[in-house]
């Protein structure tokens, strides 16, 4: 395949950036654009009038699409096709099949790959549904989900977003952090006799997830407890974590499961259902699958995660914007742009292509964002009058999840929200014309909004897969591998030197500062605080 | 004054930008280099060797502060000039005097103003301190704090920073999002006999928090409770608010403390000293007062906040890094990088200078950020690898808030912490070649480490006022104003025009489309949905 800058549609592309729309110019705007650039599947609707794209544009996105073979890229990972690799190079060689984790629902992928995962992810949650009935007997009332990147934030993202549904005799607690007082905080207050942990590491090796797993169980065996009649793995087959033995109970996931997109496997199946019921579970899975046949949709004009793609990938490598908001106008998703933060970037943050060739183009942007309203008085002030454009990703809800609302001065809270967050995406896009030039806006700031009707399961699952998909459909375009993260590992190498250090100093081990010299330098500065 | 691009210090900056150290090459990070580019100050190390800054740069950098009178302008601030304002248009015209908030220890600034702002603050941490002895009396356990901005992010932020501290029988919550899902998450499960809310609007007519206060009142009446009795505003002298008769106690602040600059002010200190007690308040303050007679030393290289805001400046204008990360490897500093967020882009996301002509320069980055080893696990990936840099400010501590810890493999976690926080400063800087493309590192990505003993009140309010000195001298540095926020007006006025069509609507009151078309087309689409 060409590379990305010799793609003819790429080059139409750079003609068409040089006098790219003004959102801002009179005219420009209309409600019939308003209209027309809608998009609407699995219950969500895209309204992206308001992104600095013509017909022409979305013309060119859409032969970029079809020159980079975009589609059938992501039919190919969905297959089970080894998709996770880098030509010529030593890397992971593995299928990407997390669509198949919930793949049990209307109009299946029916290759022998996506059948057998399919297969081996419903047998878990089979496996889950009788656990949590004994569970259930047994009166266990919370469980801790000792985890870190993957293992924490997707499952996190997920629980809060969906708590207002959770059993009112059921709570959820989460420790990722090896910082000791993030355990110390949770664990204090809890009724450990009542209390399930599930440690969730794919390789069982996790630095993190290893070391709060024993400060946890240190607690366990304090109060005369046995760890193994309250800790869960979900881990996978084979890693060192895989002995059931040590476990009340073991799940797990498979090498074609990244962490980043792990949350519909048992990484994020346990607690949910732990918290929510399996039924509620299967809503959000079904939410999911149903946007996983989105994604496959040859109509790009309602295929969301494809058109989502294509309009970062304008702003990104066309109006050369650096970062990329996500802003749900729900408190319930306070935690999903951190998600989205690890699936984004640790997908596209890559340098080289997948022929090894350092890449001459912009790839992952850096995401980043904060529920609305409150970003409006935070950073909403450097998004409308800043000197670096920073395109946004509105979410929204038409009902709020409890309905608990109270109309003061003739509307409810859920209708101020609604108006905050439509008033921001027409405000950016158009501006304000004033003599005072602190009281101009300049307008023509690109973003877009997705509608759905409430936050609940199903929603939930489609927005996540949406967003799973819409990476996956960057990376097929960017031509780089998403699916792995060679990026983390320097860090891990160097913090274990740092590690060996401390631990030689407690033995009273002789060692030579020569060894690691820029090392030794770092640990003097302690010394002298 | 010149403006920005045609200083002297900028030209040779200009210059020197051509050819910046590579960090990256073999014998520029040196043990050297890392004992002589370390500053301390109020128990704060700033190791800044892993920063592309020469000896020249740095130079240059200090001829810029010099050139443009930033020290001189961080006086005129401490002193009580009247510097919130844009020269010849119509601006806020005000004092900006948040550090006479804790102005109450050694070396006081000594004019007129700071003296009656000093005198005026004390005078209100006197009130609260019977206020909370009398709260006591009556076995008041909790307390929410209604607030949004500046009135939540900060106050947020510095409670978890120092929840450890907390007294075991006192809790406190935060309601914030005019979304009426957060204030029923928070209100559930509360003894309202024994709760306190404390209302914070400096303007008294935040449209979020009144209409949470509504909402919460509501609660209150529902209950039998009279809400005069445990309802306490924080607000401003003569505000709609202002209305002793409506709280238990009102506390005051003044037109001279911006939201984003208050948390030293009486919008932070009733619900720390209510969590901590006064001791631990004057602690915190104590930290801030240290750094901000830190911000006014003649001696640039132990300046702590004039060095950060040049290095910033250096990353963001000759570097041209759009965004910068605040990495705190403490998981109590959970939500310090989201107040940042604010302090920052709301100050410095700016377009225009002080006399209102449009600036030609890049202003206040993007600011954002998560707590490590976690984001190691999330965005490192990219961090390392993508395409674009991304400074990086660490803050790392020596000791753990609760010292509960454990051996694990010869180290603690705190030391494990540590050992991460080096080695990914090392790993940026330096990176690591490798034959196969996809493990090699290039390196060169500029960062620095604040380090400091332990994240306890002093040391947290000297890092607040590190990051709020900061931000107001690369204010003065641009020209710009750093104290208003004209920029989210555009956004409030709009949202009023929406959420007036949804209360019409509400009445039966018939409304013409063609009053606000663009308006309307949004609306229809939540009519289809």
């Amino acid at each position: 395949m060409a590379q990305f800058n010799q793609l003819q549609s790429v080059e139409k592309l750079r003609e068409l950036e040089r006098m790219p729309l003004d959102l801002s110019h009179e005219g420009i705007l209309t409600p019939k654009r308003i209209e027309e650039m809608t998009a609407s599947a699995a219950g969500i609707s895209m309204l992206y009038a308001t992104e600095r794209i013509s017909n022409n544009v979305l013309e060119a996105l859409f032969d970029l699409a079809k020159e980079t073979n975009a589609l059938e890229k992501m039919q190919a990972m969905q297959n089970g096709e080894v998709i996770n690799r880098i030509e010529g190079f030593e890397c992971e060689n593995r299928m990407v099949l997390h669509a198949a984790m919930r793949d049990f629902f209307d109009s299946q992928n029916e290759t022998d790959k996506t059948k057998e995962a399919a297969a081996l992810a419903y047998a878990e949650l089979e496996k889950l549904k009788s656990f949590l009935l004994d569970a259930d007997k047994h009166g266990f009332t919370d469980l801790v989900q000792v985890g870190i990147g993957g293992s924490d934030l997707g499952p996190r993202a997920i629980y809060l977003a969906l708590e207002s549904y959770k059993k009112s005799d059921k709570n959820v607690h989460f420790i990722s952090n090896v910082d000791p007082d993030d355990a110390h905080k949770v664990l204090d207050g809890l009724d450990l006799k009542k209390t399930l942990v599930v440690v969730v590491s794919k390789s069982g090796g996790t630095l993190e997830t290893l070391t709060n797993e024993e400060l946890v169980k240190k607690r366990f065996t304090d109060q005369g407890l046995s760890p193994n009649e309250h800790f869960l793995a979900v881990t996978g087959k084979g890693s060192p974590m895989d002995d059931p033995s040590k476990y009340r109970e073991s799940f797990y996931i498979w090498d074609y499961i990244g962490g980043r997109y792990s949350v519909t496997s048992m990484v994020g199946c346990v607690e949910l259902a732990f918290a929510f019921g399996m039924e509620k579970v299967l809503d959000f899975l079904r939410g999911a699958a149903t946007m996983d046949k989105v994604a496959l949709s040859t109509d790009f004009k309602s295929n969301l995660p494809l058109l989502g793609a294509l309009i970062g990938i304008w702003n990104r490598n066309f109006l050369h914007c650096t970062t990329c908001a996500v802003i749900p106008y729900s408190q319930a998703l306070i935690r999903f742009s951190a998600h989205l933060q690890q699936l984004d970037m640790e997908s596209n943050g890559k340098r080289i292509d997948k022929s090894g060739e350092q890449v001459d183009y912009e790839t992952g942007p850096i995401i980043w964002g904060e529920p609305g309203t409150n970003g409006q008085h935070s950073f909403y002030q450097c998004i409308h009058q800043g000197t670096s454009i920073v395109p946004i990703e509105f979410i929204g809800f038409k009902e709020s999840q409890f309905g608990d609302d109270l109309l003061v001065k003739g509307t409810n809270s859920q209708e101020k929200l609604l108006s905050n967050l439509f008033a921001q995406s027409l405000g950016l896009a158009v501006g304000k014309k004033d003599d005072n030039p602190n009281k101009y806006f300049p307008g023509n700031r690109p973003n877009h909004i997705l509608l759905a009707k409430k936050c609940d399961p199903f929603t939930v699952g489609a927005l996540l897969s949406y967003f799973e998909n819409k990476v996956a459909f960057q990376g097929f375009i960017w031509n780089i591998n998403s699916f792995d993260q060679e990026g983390v590992q320097l860090g891990k190498v160097l913090a274990n030197q740092f590690i060996d250090v401390f631990s030689k100093k407690r033995s009273g081990e002789e060692i030579d500062p020569k060894s690691f010299p820029l090392g030794f330098s770092f640990l003097n500065k302690l010394d002298d605080i």
